[in-house]
């Protein structure tokens, strides 16, 4: 996958970049969502930046790495921070110098992922945790996206969707539990801020889906 | 430079450790002072772990060899964020565990240095950074040194002794205006916290410091 590459397409004129982010459970569908929209503003020549968390930047692509790794064994107070920095470093090297030319920016997760997903998901709602990712969005997160995508989808088929649902053993049911925490805590960040996050029926083929969200952006 | 080895030289007993940070500028003696603390701490047969900010603990070292890299191009708040990501680990990796053994912990800087440093002497204690460090501080630090020992001198004279200091050029200028403010920062640190940070005059040989700083522990 290539991360952050500029896609330069045409010179047709707009005069102010767009921040959407996609927000969801496994299996909901996001990457489709994403390259059909990519390919969807490729058409309408508009320029766009197709990024992702955590990542997005040089210096963030290296934090995911360690972030990621199986052998990184840190606290969940030192992964906050660490998502954080790598988020910081995202939005001043790529993010808000692309809204500045006027491209799109599209943003396969955000913030509200960390809250679903550490906050909502690891934490089960740790007023303490809930505490420290508000205060490092308030500090240390200069822009929030215009829009966000929440593609919501029953947990049974966004597992069954990633292939991931075999028979329902106990991990697979601690598995279950932790991504409906995970979907409460969409939920959450959506009655927190309707103006922003659009909640999009994920059911149905990716064509439905899509249309789903040009008709949010006008361009359906 | 071996890194939080703890050291184990005696049975005597302790029933508590202390945690203990050296605090100052360049050139003020913090090697020296650590290097014979820890000398007297073996003398005793009193455990310790030696350990030092940025780093200290394995992961922290990783996030240490990142932040000092000048290769490294990153935001102050970046920064910042990693800062606290390293503390965080070494606090939990290695602070804690070693004072909950009953071992001393002497640490070359803590908080007070991520104050004087990015708040006093990057940001010319802007109160935005400072807002940060104090959450970040709040919220990510579950324990202050018991005692700070502040070496302070005469920025002219410590750099002198860090052999930092030729023709007063520009740039020279510069770094001293710099490590001014770096010690104001210190500065203001003991007027907010004087029941923990004490001052010690770090002009005088090596002997007549650690005599200073054994007799504030009861050691002398």
């Amino acid at each position: 996958m290539t991360v952050a590459t500029p896609h330069q397409t045409s010179p047709v004129p707009h005069t102010q970049g767009r921040f959407i982010s996609f927000e969801g459970t496994e299996g909901v569908g996001k990457t489709t969502a994403i390259e059909r929209l990519c390919a969807r503003l490729d058409a309408l020549g508009i320029e766009y930046v197709r990024t992702r968390e955590p990542g997005g930047s040089t210096f963030a692509e290296t934090l995911r790495a360690i972030l990621l790794d199986p052998q990184t064994d840190i606290t969940d107070d030192t992964e906050l921070l660490l998502l954080f920095a790598a988020r910081c470093d995202h939005i001043a090297q790529v993010i808000l110098p692309a809204l500045a030319r006027g491209a799109w920016v599209i943003c396969d997760r955000f913030v509200d992922s960390t809250i679903a997903y550490q906050g909502y998901g690891r934490a089960h709602n740790d007023p303490e945790v809930q505490a420290k990712i508000t205060q490092l969005t308030a500090q240390f997160v200069p822009r929030q996206p215009d829009v966000t995508f929440w593609l919501d989808l029953p947990i049974e088929e966004g597992m069954r969707r990633a292939g991931k649902r075999g028979a329902a053993d106990r991990f697979e049911q601690e598995a279950m539990d932790f991504f409906a925490r995970v979907r409460e805590g969409f939920e959450a960040c959506h009655a927190a801020a309707p103006e922003r996050i659009v909640r999009i029926d994920a059911a149905g083929d990716a064509d439905t889906v899509s249309q789903r969200i040009w008709q949010q952006l006008g361009m359906s």
